[in-house]
């Protein structure tokens, strides 16, 4: 089983390969090889030699089979909003960008799923359902592409009530490593039969196989929507009030945390008036009866836990207004620091320790120079930090990285994880290692034996 | 990269080197091999050669690597409760009876989880969890273990709301092929941490390791829980009903259909007077409003199918009875025919198809001289046949085989899979393959990889 660290280079014969293969959809542009190397986060960015844009699974089939006989690296590209990294051509290779691949196939009403081709967008999808009272409610704040979203393990702000991409992914196609192609399940809601192929290529971030098409579970859009915003005196109150909705089980939509320094800075970006203190977006969802029901349960938790009034919006347009300065929040943190980059990092806790978790961390920023405003998904017991960096400078990337590590560790000490929902592409491999000890032989054994030569998606996840 | 087809016998040896491991707790008594090699299935029975019955992790870690180096197969057994031969010693080895672990390591009551050995039965760590207001949900019938029923992937009556083991286990400790130990996950509700290797041992039958301890995942029990009983002049009425429940979003928690054949058994089996008729079980958990806006929602989508009135059960005593007499269903069906075998089949459709599945199958009966009541986890659009035989005779069993190949490759026609929740064992592997096509070959190249000599629970899923 041969396993190259040192990795083909892509020549002038293989470009004419895939050039016949794509029909010439293709680029080495040194734009296009720029713009497709670098996602949003702070890592360093390495260009692929080669950008190819197939438009059906058997092109893709074709152009890994001849990238496989020549043992060059594969990479798949969504829409390039990934924060660890995972799109960086870290060995040169080919990228295949699945942009083009943007097909609804079919949308199935009744059964409450529909199959897109891997580079549909989320709000792409959206849009094409919202005549037929059907929505797919995973949001990771980014218009991501739904094969990212599923190669990345995505989740977001309604993950508390509809899961991530671990529930809310059917089946999948996927072209292996020597360019077969596999359905991963069929479209029943449920099944005992074999090995879960569909979960080990969700989160698998590329370097198993590429995904080509979705197939996704739906929701009917609730008859009753309503959202609110409520500002605490301390954190301890706001996160007390998340813990508390959850163990009621209180099923909430979205229960999102911002913190003082994320409060100040959405008010100046999208010139707004919210109290610059510890807050919670809420969302309800379900019959008008029920979300009346859930929000007298959830304001009851508030007030005991010393929390304003609710800043109620009900209307749609009102709802979007909310949450698009909830989306906003890094575009809103990085203004605070003009020219500075966003290192935005994860981790999720179980949710007793998310308190102690939150304020050791904030204990820690406020000995810091470094200005990290805090988010998060804390009705899982995820948050993020958005580190505010100039990486040029080597003394914050020193702190960066040194709060990163007490905030990756505290949360492995506290039985959680080094990613909530960004994943490891290239940032996170060393603390996966922390995270899973000897399971990481069982990671790479899998990764071996489907991927013998390493041409998928090299240096991530697994080091080989 | 040895595969060996042909196991390696158990020796004197061995069985010393065993039982040193597990001070004594071992048997090669007839009666007890017997026992552990027979489920509760219609296939012939395997016996191992040995059973022993280790009480921790470590024992488990130091008999497979005994019976790794010696290339001995492995059987590990739960309760023997499954339906397709899981648990056959089809070329003899060690069994390693689990029962023995049943001790309910933490209930980690704010986080909703709590984590026990393999050996724990559902019953027992939901008497354990009642006066803490927590409820394990996924309910198979059989009081089975908690680590068979994460190997086997089981669901059953309350999957339709709160998941299948899929969603329901959040961690494993495992013991692999070669007797290291690994831990899939932390408790964090969710993660992009790396490949999935909890779904992937979820539903592998025991063929890629020993699931030695479980993380579950809990719920509150409801503020008010009521079921109901009603009938239908037709199958399409209640069927019908079905799909307009689950298609309308409420979030019922049981729906289960019987057809006409299965209610007279229970009728007779349970004493009860329930019309003979297709009938569907229904339970609404929630707040008392929620229930009570549940209950009136699905009455007025049965009234419309035909559907006669709600027999309700809210005393808990009430509720028990009724689901008591669910339960017994496949007793009640034995009943029917003093002597006979159940051959207990299970397919699993989108919702859309199940009308038109269940229609056809009925036909198929109503020309076959076998009797086999149907019954179903309709909301997961997952239903059942109940063949009622005698193994002994060669024109019941090839009845049977051509119905039940009829119904499979009917569900996979619908796009369905041919185990819902029962799973493949060595009774469904030639379905397997006729579902998975070139899929199989990824999950062959998996267990080669994680069990190189075939040693797991050979001759199980994946055909080597």
């Amino acid at each position: 089983m041969a396993t190259s660290v040192e990795a083909a280079a892509v020549n002038d014969d293989l470009i004419e390969a895939l050039r016949a293969i794509v029909a010439g959809r293709l680029s080495t542009a040194r734009s296009v090889l720029d713009q497709h190397g670098r996602d949003e986060s702070y890592h360093r960015a390495f260009p692929p030699d080669v950008v190819v844009f197939p438009e059906t699974t058997e092109e893709v089939s074709r152009i890994v089979k001849v990238c496989a006989g020549r043992q060059v690296p594969i990479i798949p590209y969504g829409t390039g909003t990934s924060l660890e990294g995972h799109i960086a051509a870290l060995r040169g290779g080919v990228c295949i960008d699945l942009g083009r691949m943007n097909n609804i196939i079919a949308v199935n009403d009744e059964d409450l799923d529909v199959i897109v081709e891997a580079g549909v967008t989320r709000e792409q999808l959206n849009r094409h359902l919202s005549d037929r009272g059907l929505f797919f409610p995973i949001d990771p704040g980014a218009d991501a592409s739904l094969g990212g979203m599923a190669a990345t393990r995505a989740s977001g702000t309604n993950a508390v009530r509809y899961g991530t991409m671990r529930e809310g992914v059917l089946a999948l196609c996927v072209v292996m490593a020597d360019g077969r192609v596999i359905r991963t399940s069929r479209r029943a809601r449920k099944s005992a039969a074999g090995y879960d192929l569909t979960r080990l290529f969700v989160g698998s971030e590329g370097t198993l196989g590429v995904i080509t098409e979705v197939t996704l579970r739906l929701h009917g859009i609730p008859d009753a929507i309503s959202s609110a915003v409520v500002s605490f005196p301390t954190m301890e109150g706001a996160v007390a009030t998340v813990i508390a909705t959850i163990q009621m089980g209180v099923p909430i939509a979205r229960i999102e945390l911002l913190d003082d320094v994320q409060m100040d800075a959405i008010n100046k970006y999208s010139g707004l008036d919210y109290p610059v203190q510890s807050t919670l977006f809420l969302e309800f969802h379900g019959t008008q009866a029920g979300v009346a029901e859930q929000a007298e349960q959830v304001e009851e938790i508030c007030q005991d836990q010393g929390g304003g009034d609710f800043k109620w919006a009900v209307k749609v347009e009102d709802r979007n207004k909310l949450w698009k300065a909830r989306h906003m929040a890094l575009y809103a943190a990085l203004a605070m620091r003009p020219g500075a980059r966003a290192w935005t990092t994860d981790v999720c806790v179980p949710i007793s320790r998310l308190a102690e978790c939150i304020a050791e961390t904030k204990k820690d920023l406020a000995e810091s120079p470094l200005m990290a405003p805090l988010v998060g998904h804390a009705g899982d017991g995820n948050f993020h930090l958005v580190f505010l960096i100039n990486p040029e400078k080597e003394d914050e990337m020193a702190e960066a990285r040194r709060l990163n590590e007490r905030l990756v560790m505290r949360a492995l000490a506290m039985e959680g994880t080094c990613a909530g929902e960004h994943g490891i592409g290239y940032g996170k491999m060393d603390f996966l290692t922390a995270e899973h000890g000897e399971a990481m032989t069982v990671m790479r054994a899998v990764k071996q034996a489907l991927d013998p030569d390493n041409i998928m998606n090299p240096g991530k996840i697994i080091k080989i």
